[in-house]
């Protein structure tokens, strides 16, 4: 954890004590070989940024409370609900899912430096852990009513996972297709990874006001982060180092799977090099993985990626700053600067 | 579809049409190749038993009607109503994803007479349909409020697809397990398989009447069916013909799964047969499972499985006897009696 995210942190840390406690409490069953599998996973549980994204927002989108110095009032108390926490543990119960998933369709072996599900207990058990997962996360949030106007906390969340799995279906189909443009590209982020970073700020914002401008632009400021920390991953995938990172890399590489860099390496790269990635790509070599990561590494192709990331950061640090300055938002703007300061 | 399934049918035939529309409205995607592997589902989609079961118990459970002969009332409107059709395609959508992740965990070929979707699109685009399946049912669900006793109808899917999973990884922790028992294979069966019919007719019911007693004989009634249902599927995969049944078939012994027939052999059985028995499922010859099927399938083992799903046939209409006569609850009756005779 940088120092950012753990300033952040602490401003949450008892909401986030909460929600390990949520979660345990969710999936504890009545099984022993399946709290096995369960307390397994739950190592790969890290620095739970989308849970710290429902709540910062939660807290961000709040009504200004009075002062903490006036004696005889509850200011003390935090703004933030039992649904906050409820939702907090529900989108990461649903990031879990999804990792758990993800790993089968990457064959990923190591994920936060532990072995992954489906390399310890193969395919099988990966499936069905994931399908208990989501079913415990739906299952959790079904135990929320609609928020004070109406909306409905179920409804957004099942409409993001129908995306992420579009998002994941269209990524599958695009494997080896080396056409693929920055559009559908940018359109398989948001739909996989950026949309659930926006439900997170969105659901905490929600949870907390009636007031739409504070919960789009949390909205706005959610899609961008989450839009940037993929473009981030996927420039790991390629110039990380494994033990820093502390998941299977080259995975997108092996996969087939096109992502910002190489896109525009297909693009601009000298003739040569272009035929060359595409030869690499298509080759059966034990070495290839190794040697596209060496060829992209240093070109202008990985500046280009991290300077879009940059200036997707740059759009949602503005859109937090038409809301009021608070220590949450604050915290916000730390936790977007650490999405491209990151190099794990 | 047996005369038997047909009449009940018949019954609830515009119901279930409008289940068929609902099903394709709510998977409707912008993106084409994932209407493609919608569509292909869907071709999997085969007796509609559990829409049938939830707008049938729905019917059997409301509260008796003014007779048709009256003149001046609107005895003819179904009691049916919306939630009902939204109930029996949320629980379609949940069979169908389970269906479609059951076929990676069994490297199942041939589905309902047409190639699996992991089989055709590898096992990474049907992971993904199958999350894609569940969160729609999820979405559909979440658009349903609670009924007018305030039971919330979602926290009830949810519940029972949490037990669905415990089921399936229950099953699948105890493959190549040849002592499991009897008590350990109801546990599996009722949570994989029984309790999806029991909460068909509970929610049908519930979608029509406040009358715990006849939701809990309804509930009674599918749970024992879904009991003998998957008793009889546990036999077929042993001594049914593929070309019959439609899919793959001896699955179980292939995957280590003891079934009934098999837990019996096991016990009862002549010992130098036992040892057979074990000494096939071991073997990792070609041969192995039309062997073990040939050894089972004229055993008593097997008249002792049928027996045991007859007996709670026999159950389900003791529950059903309970509640005023109908036609739904005389097609309910017909499907019970279809499921032991059913060779498909």
């Amino acid at each position: 954890m940088t120092p950012a995210v753990h300033a952040a942190a602490n401003l949450i840390g008892p909401h986030l004590a909460a929600v390990d406690d949520l979660f345990a409490a969710e999936l504890r069953s009545d099984l022993p070989h399946v709290n096995a599998l369960v307390t397994h996973v739950g190592r790969f549980r890290g620095k739970m940024l989308r849970p710290m994204l429902v709540l910062l927002s939660g807290l961000a989108a709040a009504p200004a409370r009075p002062s903490p110095e006036e004696p005889d009032n509850h200011a003390a108390a935090s703004p933030l609900s039992p649904p906050h926490i409820t939702l907090a543990t529900v989108v990461e119960m649903v990031h879990m899912a999804t990792l758990v998933h993800d790993d089968i369709l990457d064959d990923a072996d190591v994920r936060r430096k532990g072995a992954t599900i489906n390399h310890l207990h193969g395919n099988e058990a990966a499936v069905l852990l994931g399908d208990f997962l989501i079913s415990h996360a739906y299952h959790l949030c079904s135990s929320l009513r609609s928020n004070p106007n109406g909306q409905d906390y179920s409804r957004l969340i099942a409409h993001t996972t129908n995306v992420v799995c579009e998002g994941e279906l269209t990524q599958n189909v695009n494997r080896r297709n080396w056409k693929l443009t920055e559009q559908t590209y940018f359109d398989i982020i948001y739909r996989k990874t950026a949309i659930l970073t926006e439900t997170c700020c969105r659901l905490g914002a929600m949870a907390s006001t009636s007031h739409r401008f504070a919960v789009e632009a949390l909205a706005t400021y959610g899609k961008k982060v989450g839009l940037a920390f993929q473009i981030v991953d996927d420039i790991l995938d390629i110039c990380g180092s494994q033990k820093a990172v502390g998941k299977s890399l080259g995975t997108d590489i092996e996969k087939g799977k096109l992502t910002l860099p190489m896109i525009h390496f297909l693009k601009h790269a000298a003739p040569q090099h272009r035929a060359l990635l595409i030869d690499l790509l298509e080759s059966a070599e034990h070495d290839r993985i190794e040697r596209v990561r060496q060829l992209i590494s240093p070109s202008s192709s990985i500046t280009y990626a991290r300077r879009h990331a940059e200036n997707l950061i740059a759009e949602a640090l503005a859109a937090l700053g038409t809301l009021p300055a608070s220590s949450a938002s604050a915290a916000l703007a730390e936790m977007a600067h650490f999405v491209t300061a990151r190099d794990r």
